[in-house]
């Protein structure tokens, strides 16, 4: 399979960016996301399936942070506060990246078909966290409803995060925006 | 442009579903879908861009609902009870078409790529819903929060629906659902 590449996945992941943003998503083709990082086709492919996937790479493992956070969640703690913190610690984890996230919500906001995948994204979050749910006993509709309205939570707290200047922090937004959320539904 | 065929449309649709049931969405040609219903090609392409058109032509009209909805709740209405009111009278009109709705969802469940279209489906009338609470002065987060909280509550409340025995009717189950969603969302 040819010579191990340090760190050539980094190399790849921020040609693809530099790219999508100086021409668009569809019109980079992967010859030339190799071809800026100094690597060939072959080793790109070895790293992603397709250049989509160098945007969606990350979904596993936050679905992975978004279910642990539930499951680890103490067994006192109400469904919304199981998944309160599961967001905030998911959060804490992408705070750590902020540049890359802005650039990439760059990229989506500039595409229909990326769009798309990123609903289809957050519902398949959502779907994993009812399910976490669950697994922790919470019956349906609760944990359905508690899923969805985590993810709306989340969904716009991450926007405000990269739309803003990154004060407040991700936690905080996701901790503000649940209030909002309690304040609105309650009519107020 | 041809005789004007009287019910053609309805015909049409009926056909289409029947088939997506028998064959499978992908499976259905729609050569095959104006054969079953004894017209043309050229007639089917005179009422649906394609087949997929078929399952999803009610959705402008759906927005149209929602979106006058909430245009004429009272001015004193809260924003969640402007979203609330919206749906309800959208769902009382989709309850007339119970059976059509289960068929279709049935086909929907099915085939991936119709469950990503009615997720696209579902974010773009939390966005038009939005947009008509910012008509009413709600500003952001709330218009967004309230926006996907009212469209969890309908998707919640309409899955219940199609996979119940029709009791409760699809208004009551939002009011349940949104019932529920201030339950949890409370913490309790």
């Amino acid at each position: 399979m040819g010579r191990w590449e340090p760190n050539a996945r980094g190399r790849l992941e921020q040609a693809a960016m530099e790219l999508f943003i100086e021409r668009g998503f569809e019109q980079t083709t992967v010859a030339e996301i190799a071809g800026r990082a100094g690597l060939t086709e072959r080793t790109f492919f070895r790293h992603f399936a397709d250049k989509r996937e160098v945007l969606f790479w990350g979904q596993d493992a936050l679905r992975e942070l978004l279910v642990s956070g539930v499951a680890a969640a103490p067994e006192s703690a109400a469904p919304i506060d199981a998944v309160a913190a599961a967001l905030e610690a998911a959060g804490a984890v992408l705070q750590e990246r902020r540049e890359y996230a802005r650039r990439r919500q760059a990229v989506i906001a500039a595409d229909t078909g990326l769009r798309e995948r990123e609903l289809i994204k957050l519902a398949s979050l959502a779907s994993a966290l009812a399910d976490a749910l669950r697994r922790r006993g919470v019956t349906d509709p609760a944990a359905s409803l508690t899923a969805e309205a985590g993810i709306a939570v989340f969904k716009i707290a991450f926007e405000r995060w990269v739309s803003g200047t990154g004060q407040p922090d991700l936690p905080q937004l996701i901790r503000e925006s649940l209030g909002e959320l309690r304040a609105v539904t309650a009519g107020g």
